[in-house]
């Protein structure tokens, strides 16, 4: 299942930038399992990694490699990634694979071990398998291509229960230049990033200091892939990276910045909310919008707190306008000193509830007309402030568990 | 669906304490669904309630009532008890509707409205029937009893989703006297009790000092109701009352406080586990474990952080030893300075995890046959520090699912 129809998008080169792939047969054959990306020299890349304390032997060295690389002033030269295995809870033998890994696409390409990062998803606790994906490098060395045919197969390359590849892209006009950005996303299950989503990739042609392209991704993925969940379940893999090739226009003054930050900042939200459409069984998508709140914060603990209640989601999946869930999930919400008299929630264009119970002349009909649709707008004012934070997530349906009782995932 | 086999228990009487009940037609026609308790003169009773901020009315007034009875050193005379309707939601007409609710009982009964404590539970946000209610409680009046017929059809008149009524009942030798303790609790979904379960009453013929009875109450729901989840979410109505007639053996003296405190925890556990057992759609009964913690708070949160993960429960309901998940959870619990190497997870008698990934010599067949079983525990030592926590919990089936997305509750 997944919500609604998407189309990958015509992508234009990303100067400097160039993807390849393979069929290494890390879990299933015949089909696209191996990325490589291929950075230019003197370009500048930033990275947002999951915060779970379990993380994986590839989120281990990326970040390690990315610091070594920091410190000689370089930026890293390759990404390599693999699906159909996470590489995760595989202790010191996940890390030397990972090692490896990086060690063998350096020697191939000519550049420091340390200049690769890896990444992996997939099941967690399989050890690699590394004769296949040490094989296919070459195969992936071999198509490296700028074109949007590659970005294509990039997207394929890097899924695992998504049922489409996830991309976006846009270009900004800097002045009487423009520059490019372009993005790839995978995910669907085991989705709640805390720092980013399972994978993204992001690239310009920008010319960005290190500095602001650091605080552009932190700013950025803070208000997308930070604010989905499907199931609550953060991934011991998640990792967004963005890249500025420094091959196009330079970013500078505060007036480009806003221009750039904005265009990164709808890439980033088309990426993550590709990523909720396509969630493991989904078939509604679903906008929690908090208003009113002390706190960005409590707004977030709001929004999470009824994203994440099992009875609201399979209300919303049987398209039941149960306004009793939503409310007992915003009151267990840990809130202090919360007046519930002061909260209003709106579906869609409804007034569901205001003065602590159901609002005067709400009918279920009204209800179930919103409720009805794909695509749901819960709009809850905690009547506490100013602040305001919105969340994106799907509903809970038999093909979730299915997904996740018949997949070793 | 309900794990395992349960038999009502025989309960003997309580001395002084009588349960009535009526087919008052509140949601369903031909079905107990009003209750009523008489506690005599001069009993002393404790409550603890839902923490939800949507706390339902009848919950809001049974707090002011029991309060009220406190200040005149008096104890409530009277409990009415209604399923098929959780009175919540419904603002200031659910207010007077409860209000309306106990001034009837106690004109019929003869004793003062605040003397009688309202509950409800079931569909939230519906105007209680009110002619209907008030209709049962004459019948329900007629037939009180003390015997286990009554503290059945009791157990029976409080059920919503549940599949099967749910009771526990000890006697006690204290010195050369007994005293007895029989309790009857409710709950299949909407059960992350914060103070207490949806709805559990017990009552005891010992003679216990107000305040004792205060602390035992707090610290017995602290480990059994506090510690059972079936989907995360806390419900708007849970109350567990305990009942304290006097009439029976004073309790008095550290050992002989020992023995009851004891005896109450075993029937606040039983009940409590009941719950899990009868959760919605539940296929397996699930003992979360957790060890050298460096705080029972944090034993709890890692507990919880399991229990509700959505990924983990569909691999108990598949029966895979999908450890990947377990540890994937375990890692986003929110713990300070989580050193992972340390963690061991422990499936029944099966090591899966050490030193940050897969145990040595784990074999699939190992897990698989554990898995299995209709009774699970799933032991996570910490490796921080020497305090514990025990949480139960159920899977994730299809039939949650379909229970709440084609049941109104």
């Amino acid at each position: 299942m997944a919500v609604g129809e998407t189309r990958f998008p015509a992508m234009p080169a990303i100067d400097g930038l160039r993807l390849g792939t393979a069929m290494a047969g890390i879990k299933t054959p015949c089909r696209r399992d191996l990325v490589v990306v291929e950075i230019p020299a003197g370009a500048r890349v930033a990275g947002s990694f999951t915060r779970n304390a379990f993380c994986a032997a590839p989120v281990t060295l990326a970040k390690a490699n990315l610091a070594a690389c920091r410190a000689k002033g370089e930026g890293p030269r390759y990404l390599v990634i693999n699906t159909g295995n996470a590489n995760a809870g595989t202790g010191e033998v996940g890390l030397r694979d990972a090692r490896a890994t990086c060690a063998e696409l350096a020697r191939l390409a000519g550049v420091n071990e340390d200049g690769v990062l890896p990444f992996s998803t997939g099941v967690i606790g399989e050890p690699l398998p590394m004769e296949r994906l040490l094989g296919g490098l070459p195969v992936a060395l071999a198509s490296l291509g700028a074109d949007g045919e590659a970005w294509h197969q990039a997207g394929e390359g890097i899924l695992t229960t998504d049922t489409r590849p996830k991309g976006a892209s846009v270009t900004l006009a800097l002045g009487e230049r423009t520059v490019t950005i372009n993005g790839i996303s995978k995910g669907s299950g085991m989705i709640k990033p805390n720092m980013a989503t399972m994978l993204a990739f992001v690239a310009t042609d920008a010319a960005i200091e290190q500095e602001l392209l650091d605080s552009l991704l932190r700013e950025t993925v803070d208000r997308s892939f930070n604010c989905i969940t499907v199931d609550g379940d953060t991934s011991t893999n998640d990792a967004c990276m963005l890249i500025a090739t420094g091959r196009g226009a330079t970013v500078h003054g505060d007036e480009e910045i806003a221009v750039f930050r904005n265009g990164l900042q709808r890439i980033m939200t088309e990426l993550a909310q590709a990523i909720v459409r396509d969630g493991e069984g989904a078939t509604k998508f679903v906008t929690l919008q908090i208003e009113e709140a002390a706190s960005r914060e409590e707004a977030l603990d709001v929004a999470f707190t009824v994203a994440h209640s099992p009875l609201v989601k399979t209300a919303l999946y049987a398209s039941d306008a149960n306004w009793g869930r939503i409310l007992a999930a915003v009151g267990r919400a840990p809130l202090a000193d919360f007046d519930v008299s002061r909260v209003a929630i709106d579906l869609g264009d409804v007034r569901l509830v205001e003065h602590g119970g159901r609002a005067t002349g709400y009918t279920e009909e009204d209800g179930s007309r919103v409720m009805g649709q794909e695509e749901i707008t819960i709009r809850i004012a905690l009547g506490r402030g100013e602040e305001v934070a919105t969340v994106w997530t799907t509903d809970l349906s038999h093909d979730y568990v299915s997904i996740n009782a018949d997949y070793r995932s």
